[in-house]
This record gives structure tokens, C-alpha cells and sequence, in this order.
């Protein structure tokens, strides 16, 4: 664990309160505790003791009879463990009263009103409110297919769906198979399952390809929902490296050096969370052509599709292969800026035929236990994914790159610094030369001065593994962004010491 | 493996092909060949051939290295087993085609479009699009709280809450809990965990309480996602049963044997779906007896709650005491008639302090894997809550009362069928005296010659573990109601065979 990163306990330990046991301790050991600061005030860091002792008492009652109360949340519960939420819990700092809080830490695009949806969108949910057809169970076939009072055959098998149709209605699957089929990636509705949020897609995959001991390739820095899930799970996760020298790609040797016979899938995210980096066709080629040599089936997190700058292109992962097998995931959370909405889905792309209906079933199967997404936002898709102009596109990228350009200008003239330009989502990671501040021992020291100093708030990238950055969300309007911008200018200028050795630098 | 399905080499032999040689697999083995038909214009049609030249060169290759493909659904995939799927699949008979399809089996309101929902609630989702404030994900204190500029400590927290709040909007959690709360089972927002639907509610519950190799109780017959949520994750179930001749009251001596040290949970389901009964209070403070005797938390499946005829009255089961620990599920899905949308919630009674922190911390953690449920239904809580007229409650259960009558009292004057008169809910169970049925070997059969003479679809109770009962949904509209129940009788009176020994009957 140490040399692929920093072992949880590590991570957690470093960050005060109490003695914060990794998680994977959980398995091993008979008696062991968890604790957090019990006389915080906040129910999210309220204090967590689990101890199991006294297996004996246990033995010795009547057998087949509960002697007392002993209701303790399960393993997978405990395993359920969000690094961000550790880290970010154990800030115990202030922000300065004196100035106000800026947030560059929220990786929602609604949360400061700058960036509403689209009027379209809106119209599109109360159309479907109106319209009656979308409050009850999916079914395979709807009442919105104009189903008459006697049913045919075909229409009989309908009727004998008395289990609603968790995957979405068939004419939502329908649109979102031919808002992103292409010649090179053809999708139909079968291809398409509609799930709640991009989560629960990411979710569903990860629940269908691997088994508990299997182990998954996941990216560092990376969105921490794939660790979360896959733990939770019992399912191993492996990190390969992205380059920030190289804008983010993937270290290709690395990835393929972890590949081993219990790997089941390759999780590949572009654009980027917490980076900003989207991948080029030529990148992706050379990671599909890993992914086929070694026979790893690719997960593919697209959330961020099409959010890339004016520069760039973005390219479908599956419109790059025609023989690896992938689940590429989406949603309308972060393109049509309604990440409460929680409408995501999963694309399968299988030309080969190597997931096969087993893994269509399977994937069928497990969306059952929470029967799809809200029925008023299936109804709705149609009309978001036609009628959205392509303006409200257009504006968002625009405001996003503006926002990019100006951070990362900003954030490079800035000594001590060193931002990796982003080409699309609405991140940007920034790294710090710790060197040349001392008095912070790493990341989260930085970050949490910072919100004591400046009462800005950003991610320390140990939140994403990968210590010594910080991430910074570029979807705040752009005038807090510039005060956001010029407070980090004056808190590294105060904290800047020249490294030994280094005075030439300084000296510019 | 051939015993769980087919070979991977059988399934891919099949689709033909050139021959193509996989350059990873030059670096790896010497002897293994993917091969695809090159030639093949048509990507989704083009073979891929996996040949393994005998085991033993397997045996030779490096380890470490994946060399074929062999993607396949995971255990708890293949576990998440629904017994009504199965059931009704195989029902592989045609409705007969002179006589429109009648389908009593569907357990949505909103399928026949008779019972709409009130136009309050549409307009409360209405409200809650237009107001813009609904469309992020739902912050611990939302920006609908009223903050301004300049952050307090309390804000600042919140404003560190980077993480989604995945149990849902405070503002919706604090009318939850305010709708339900009464002096013998207080609830504050706290207590309130919104999910996707009630289905997720039960799986955060089941995914908190138990472990895989614990077991759980649920009722036969009963709701068929009790058992493929708890099997998928590995925790048995125990079955324990319902008495008819009692009105489906729980045969609590048979409940409490069943018990042992292993036993995670209790769940309760009242009103009861495939019943329609309603328990009593009397009835239930002894099942909580047993529970607080044995020191069994309860999950109560409430989401019929309220739903209960004139003369009937609704007991929540938390309500009744304040030793046992509860985690109520209910949703909008069935009062509001809104099954579609999504929005289910977790109700925890826990005076004793029996669950703690750990269990609400630990739904929390496992909300979190989907974010939530949509964010617009949730902003629309309040409104449907308090606005809903008493009117439209009380219309929908004069219908289904009255439908339910004229179910009962159709079916019971049927000779060879013994309908037990419901309650509450939006079913009614029919038992099938089979002796006066000897050309039908059980209910399924008994249903499907029903379908194919006369185009009726009624679930059998094998789908809820109780064979020789079918269950009829009385959300039809009434002179659909009429017609089924007419042509029941026909097609009872055509196969009604008079048992030995019963001549006397027969001839009355």
C-alpha cells in the first residue's frame, strides 16, 4: 500500500483529533476503536466508538436467543469511508473573521447562481409534470408508446411486466441512445441504462464487473467516489499515476505494470476531475491499446463529456475501439448544470460481444434494488436533449475557459506556485513547491492557513491522493475568483522562504 | 465454470472471423490467439475468436498477466435474484385474443390514469423548478436558508461541506420530520434520512443492520424485495408467517423460533403489500414484544402507511414503544401516488439509544454512494406536505375501499375461492381451495389458464412465497374492477370440480 501512496492511516493520522484507525484495520483486528472529536457539536463528526470485546459473553448465552442490544453497523458500512469527508472534517480551523469566505472547494456548479440551467430545461421537467405520463414505474413500454385498450401480443408481454422497468422508460433510453450514437460507437436503447446520477452508474458498474478480492485501476490524483465505492464493496483499488508534466496523462507503463489476473476493470476519467485535463484522441488510443492487450474492460467516467475548452475536442472513449468492451457513464448533472436532478446512465458499447448479456443482465439486475431515476426527469430528456440550445453550451464553456485562463494566469505569477493549465470540466489543480513554505508540512497545512488567513477555501489534493496540490473549482463568478485569486497571492508571498540553495531564484 | 454458465470459449467461438494476433500477447504467452474478422465492414456483427491452446501453456505464462477475455457479472450480480421476475417470465401463455387484456397485477396507481395525483403536488415541483434553488446538490443548510455574504462559523462549516449532503435537504428533512412527528415518537430533522425511492430506504437499512451470514425476517407472504435485496448482499432470510384465518396477523410464536443470534433485523410491513391488512395496535405491541425480548431492531416498511379504510386506523409502529429501535421506511410513492419519482425516507425512533451514532452515521456513509434523491422533488416536499387537500386523500381511499368491496364480495361469492377482506394498502389476496381445482396443479398454473381463457392477469402468490393464493390490485378502475371479477367467475365456475367426500357442498 505505502509505495503506491499514502497509506489511509497515515493520511488520516496526520490531521488531529483523535487517533483515527485506517479502515482496513476493521477486518483484522478483534478489538479496536474509532474516534473522532465526541465533544464537537456538529452530527457529522460526531464521535464513532466501535468496540467489540468480550467475544465470551457472547458465547456463553442461551443459544439460539439475543441476550442484550448489540446492533452494530455492518462491515460495508464501516467500509464506506469518503476521504474527503475524513480530511475535510478534521480541518478545525476558522476562516478570518474579517474577511469573507470564498469557496473554491464546492464541485457544484449551481451553488453560487452564476450558472443556471438552461430555461429550455426547466420547461422540459414541467412539461413532462404536465403531461401526466411520468408519475408511476417505468414501464418497458409506457402509456406515452399510445398503447391501445386491446393490447397485442407484444403489448400483452408488456402488461405482464408487473416488475417496473428499472433501466427508464423506453423512449428516454431511446433518446439518449441517439443523442450519442455515432457511426463509430452505435448505441440503441438497449445499450442505454438510466440510473440515479452518475454515481449510482459508476456504482452499478463497478457492482457488476468485480467481485470482492478483485482489485480495479483507478487514477491519481482521482475522483475519490471510485475508492469509496469500491471499498465498500471489498474490492481493491489500484492507483496509476497522471503526469502533470505531460497534462495529466496517464504513466501508460505504471497502469499496465498493476494489471494483474484479478483486475476487472480500468476506471478512465476525461475530462478530468480534479484535474481540468482533457485527453487526446491519440492518448486515448495508446490507453485502449492496454486495456485490449491486456483484456481489462474499461469504465469509462464521462460526466464531464463535451465540457471541453473552444481548443480542445472531446473524444468518446468508445468511439476509439471497436474491441474493447465499455461502460461509459454520464449524466446530465454537470453538462446541463442540474447535478441535483440525479439523471445519469450508463452506455454500453460491446461490439465484440465479450460482456455479452450476462454482463446486460447483470447490470439489469442490480438496477432493480432502487428502480431508476425520477420518472419526471426521464420525461423530460427528450426536450433537454433536443431543444437545449446549442448558446447555453456554448456560454457555459465559455465562462468556464475565461474563469480557467484567468485562475491559472493569476496562480502562475504567483512564486511558489505552479497551476497545470486545465482544458476542460471545471477544475484546475495547482501545486505547491513546499519547499519554499517551511512552516506548512504538506498540503492540508497549506489550505487550512489559507482559510485562516485569506478565508479561501480549497481542496487539498490529498483529498484526490496526491499530496502537494490543491484543486480549485472554477465555476465561481469571476469576481471571486479574482479576490480569490489575489488573497493566495498574498498569503504565498507571506509564507515564501527561498529553499537553500536557491537564492538565485529568489533573487528574481 | 460450466457449471455456472457457459464457457467464455464456447460463447466466443461461435461468431466466426478471420485472424488477427494480439500483440500483448506476444510479451506474454507464446501460444494464444484473439482473432477478429478483419475484413468485417459491419463493427457490430465482427466475431472475436479466443483460442487457448491447452491448459498447459496457461500454466507457462507469466504471472501476473490477464490473456483472454473473461469479463463476467459478479456474485452479487448473479444474486440479485426477483422471484416475481422469474415467476412471471415463464408464464408463457397468450391472453385470449377475443377479450381485452385486464391486468390486475400491476402494483402502480397511476397505470390506468384514474388516480392522478392532486394538481397541488405537480404545482409544488412546479414551484420548486421555477424557484431556481433546487437544482445542486442538497448542502447541509442550503443557500434556500437564507444565508447572506459573510459566512458565520455555522455557515463557514457548512460551506466546507463539500461533500454533497446525500441524506438530503435540511429544509425537506425538517418537514419530514415535522409531518411525522408526534409526542410518542418525536423526530427531528436528524432523524431523517431522504432516498430514491422507499426501495433504497430498505437497502440502506438491510445494508447497515447486517452482515452478510446474519439473517433477517421477513413476512410469507410478503414483498419480494426483502429477499433479492438481502440474498444479493449475502444475508439470509427467515421466513416467518401470516395468518390468513387471523386477518394476516403475524404467528408470533412461530416468529420469535425463528430468531437466534444471527437475526440482524425484524421487518414489519404494515399496511401489507400483497395483504392489504392492517395491523392492530393490541397486535402490534406484541410483536414489539417479541422484538424488545429478544432485542431484534425493526425495520417497519410503512410506505402504505395511512393508507388504511374508514373504519380502519394506522398505527406507525414507533409510535408504540420506546425501547425498541426503528428505522421506519415510507416515501411519497404510494399516498401521493407518485411511485416514480423517487423520493423514500428513513425514519429513525431510537430513544434508547440503541442504534447511536454508528447506525445513523452509517446510513449516512451508504446514502452517499448516490448522492440522494432528485433535488426538485425534494424542494417540493414542503408544499406537497402541507398542501396536499385532506380531499384527495380521502378520495383516493373511498376508491380503493370501494373497489375493494366489490372485489371481495364478487370473489367471495365465488364457489372454490376464499378472498380475505383487506384493510388498507392497494391489495387483496384470494385464496384458491385447489382440491375443487384438480386440472390446475398450483396457483401459477391456476393464473395463467386464467390469462389464456380470459385475458386476466393476476399475480400468484408463489411470488410472495405463499402458494395457492393469487393477489388482485384494486387500483383498476371499477367497471374494469366489475369485468375481471365477472370473468373470474366464469372461469371458476367452468373448472370448479366438486372434491371427494364433498358432495354436500357441491350442492349447494
Amino acid at each position: 500500500m505505502a509505495e503506491q501512496g499514502i497509506a489511509p492511516e497515515l493520511i488520516l493520522r496526520g490531521l488531529g483529533g483523535g487517533a483515527l484507525v485506517g479502515y482496513g484495520a476493521l477486518r483484522v483486528m478483534d478489538s479496536y476503536v474509532i474516534q473522532t472529536d465526541a465533544n464537537d457539536s456538529l452530527p457529522s463528526v460526531l464521535g464513532v466508538h466501535v468496540n467489540i470485546g468480550g467475544r465470551s459473553s457472547m458465547q456463553g448465552r442461551m443459544k439460539g436467543r439475543k441476550a442484550r442490544w448489540t446492533v452494530r453497523p455492518s462491515d460495508m458500512s464501516n467500509k464506506t469511508f469518503n476521504p474527503i469527508r475524513a480530511i475535510v472534517d478534521n480541518m478545525k480551523v476558522k476562516p478570518n473573521p474579517n474577511k469573507t469566505v470564498i469557496s473554491l472547494s464546492i464541485g457544484d456548479p449551481t451553488v453560487f447562481g452564476n450558472l443556471p440551467t438552461d430555461p429550455e430545461v426547466t420547461q422540459a421537467v414541467k412539461d413532462a409534470l404536465d403531461s401526466g405520463k411520468y408519475n408511476g414505474y417505468a414501464p418497458s413500454i409506457g402509456i406515452d408508446d399510445g398503447l391501445g385498450g386491446r393490447l397485442t401480443e407484444s403489448d400483452w408481454h408488456t402488461m405482464c411486466r408487473v416488475i417496473p422497468e428499472s433501466k427508464g422508460y423506453l423512449s428516454s433510453r431511446e433518446e439518449v441512445a441517439s443523442y450519442y450514437h455515432c457511426p463509430e460507437a452505435p448505441l440503441e436503447a438497449k445499450d442505454v441504462i438510466l440510473t440515479s446520477g452518475c454515481s449510482q452508474a459508476i456504482e452499478l458498474c463497478l457492482a457488476v464487473l468485480a467481485n470482492p478480492g478483485q482489485n480495479i485501476l483507478i487514477p491519481r490524483p482521482g475522483f475519490s467516489l471510485y475508492r469509496t465505492l469500491a471499498e465498500s464493496m471489498g474490492i481493491e483499488v489500484k492507483l496509476y499515476n497522471l503526469l502533470p508534466e505531460k497534462s495529466w496523462e496517464i504513466d501508460l507503463k505504471q497502469l499496465e505494470s498493476l494489471i494483474d489476473e484479478k483486475t476487472a476493470c480500468l476506471i478512465v476519467n476525461n475530462p478530468s476531475n480534479p484535474c481540468g485535463s482533457v485527453f487526446s484522441k491519440r492518448h486515448l488510443q495508446k490507453i485502449l491499446a492496454v486495456a485490449e492487450r491486456q483484456c481489462v474492460p474499461i469504465l469509462a467516467d464521462e460526466i464531464y463529456g463535451d465540457m471541453v475548452f473552444s481548443d480542445q475536442k472531446f473524444e468518446p472513449l468508445a468511439t476509439l475501439s471497436t474491441n474493447v468492451p465499455i461502460l461509459s457513464c454520464g449524466g446530465l448533472a454537470k453538462r446541463w448544470l442540474v447535478p441535483g436532478w440525479r439523471l445519469g446512465w450508463i452506455l454500453i458499447h460491446d461490439r465484440r460481444d465479450i460482456f455479452g448479456n450476462e454482463i446486460r443482465d447483470g447490470l439489469v439486475k442490480l438496477s432493480q434494488r432502487i428502480l431508476g431515476p425520477c420518472t419526471i426527469v426521464q420525461g423530460a430528456l427528450k426536450s433537454v436533449l433536443q431543444r437545449t440550445p446549442q448558446e447555453f453550451y456554448h456560454d457555459t464553456l465559455s465562462f468556464l475557459k475565461s474563469n480557467a485562463e484567468l485562475c491559472y494566469g493569476a496562480l502562475a505569477a504567483i512564486p511558489g506556485l505552479q497551476p497545470v493549465r486545465p482544458s476542460g470540466a471545471m477544475y484546475l489543480m495547482v501545486g505547491i513547491e513546499m519547499e519554499h513554505f517551511p512552516e506548512f508540512e504538506n498540503d492540508v497545512e497549506f489550505t487550512e492557513r489559507l482559510i485562516a488567513e485569506q478565508s479561501v477555501h480549497c481542496l487539498p489534493a490529498t483529498c484526490f491522493e496526491y499530496p502537494n496540490f490543491f484543486r480549485v473549482v472554477i465555476t465561481v463568478p469571476e469576481v471571486m475568483m479574482l479576490e480569490a485569486c489575489s488573497r493566495i497571492q498574498e498569503f504565498c508571498e507571506q509564507h515564501y522562504h527561498c529553499a537553500e540553495g536557491s537564492q538565485e531564484e529568489c533573487d528574481k
